[in-house]
């Protein structure tokens, strides 16, 4: 099983809810030039205390400079998850990034003959992300099934989104119960030593905690 | 419009068909480590002759050396269009390749608002890939357009297809009709200095100018 690991809460959570579930497990971590690249050290950490084998990628796609979480042109909005235009799509929505990033993982699922793919997507909590929808996940799925060896082979190629309707509090529940050593994730868009506790992604996990009343053992 | 343009004379005839409808072209080149890196330098070659504004990757996904296309350890086979397995794909499929291209495709359309992408697949006389087959498309096309922010505010991200159930004769006819410079495309597998003449997309190529009866002028 492939896993898409970021190094944050949603997809370290994911790496041990396929753990526990028994799959050989193929961690892909990408770097993509976001501010805080500092996510992958987390991944590197997480994959090996989970025992998977960890495949990092590192992107240059220029053009992601139009986003406020890749772009130094943009400023990193405070107010929390701040959206933008009609649909509520905030500057920090990188253009199609789960898109490539499930391309990835699907081929290389499909180059090892895997089951199918984890994402740490999540619809409810969310920033309002396109890309983190259930209906873009389901249509992702059929398209991998299609596109792929593995999938017309055995008409299964799966894309498993265990969080997708979780709010924070129950991905932080999940979290303990399985185990996840949660002091080794990171979720800081700024991505410096310390989370900054004002961006989007700080003041989420904070609620999640929050609302599991548990304390972060990241901070 | 965002062209996946390779070099070789399909993606040509796709980024010369886009051309002709008016649109402002990008064309987007990636290398992965295909043996005919060659084709990349058509690539360049044709994205300037055709006005479009080229943008080029290199992606190193160490997984695809499972593809005769990537790894050196698998012969490229010479039989035209051998075909393995229950659903006839060749050991030439790059995994998940076209999956990988499009997102990357559609991932670029999103940050610059293009229209859509436009990609030279071909379910006719293609080798078998079922990354270029028509359910693949459109369930790409759907994926797309909601994964989007362009696709979720305007409704509409297109993914064109426009050789798709082409012939190679047709496709050659057509790059004809519109003033494709055939003499810039590269299509051999092999990328040696001159095209060998015996992998499977040089005989596909023979053939498509033969039933075109039209001499290739990169030969």
């Amino acid at each position: 099983m492939v896993v898409l690991l970021s190094g944050g809460l949603d997809s370290a959570t994911c790496l041990y809810w396929a753990r526990a579930r028994g799959w050989r497990l193929h961690a892909l971590a990408v770097g993509y030039g976001q501010r805080h690249v500092r996510e992958l050290r987390s991944a590197r950490r997480l994959a090996r205390a989970a025992g998977a084998e960890l495949h990092e990628l590192r992107l240059r796609l220029p053009w992601l400079g139009v986003s406020s979480l890749v772009g130094r042109g943009t400023a990193l909005p405070d107010a929390p998850l701040a959206r933008i235009g009609k649909q509520g799509i905030p500057s920090t929505y990188v253009p199609g990034r789960n898109t490539v990033f499930l391309a990835l993982a699907v081929s290389l699922a499909d180059s090892l003959g895997a089951e199918g793919v984890v994402i740490g997507a999540n619809a409810m909590d969310s920033s309002g992300y396109p890309d983190c929808r259930p209906d873009f996940i389901s249509a992702f799925e059929r398209t991998a099934r299609l596109g792929t060896r593995k999938g017309r082979e055995t008409g299964r190629l799966k894309v498993y989104a265990p969080l997708l309707r979780d709010g924070k509090g129950a991905i932080v529940r999940k979290a303990f119960r399985l185990g996840v050593p949660l002091e080794l994730t990171w979720s800081c868009y700024r991505g410096g030593r310390r989370p900054c506790g004002s961006c989007d992604s700080c003041k989420l996990r904070a609620k999640g905690f929050a609302e599991a009343g548990r304390k972060d053992p990241a901070l």
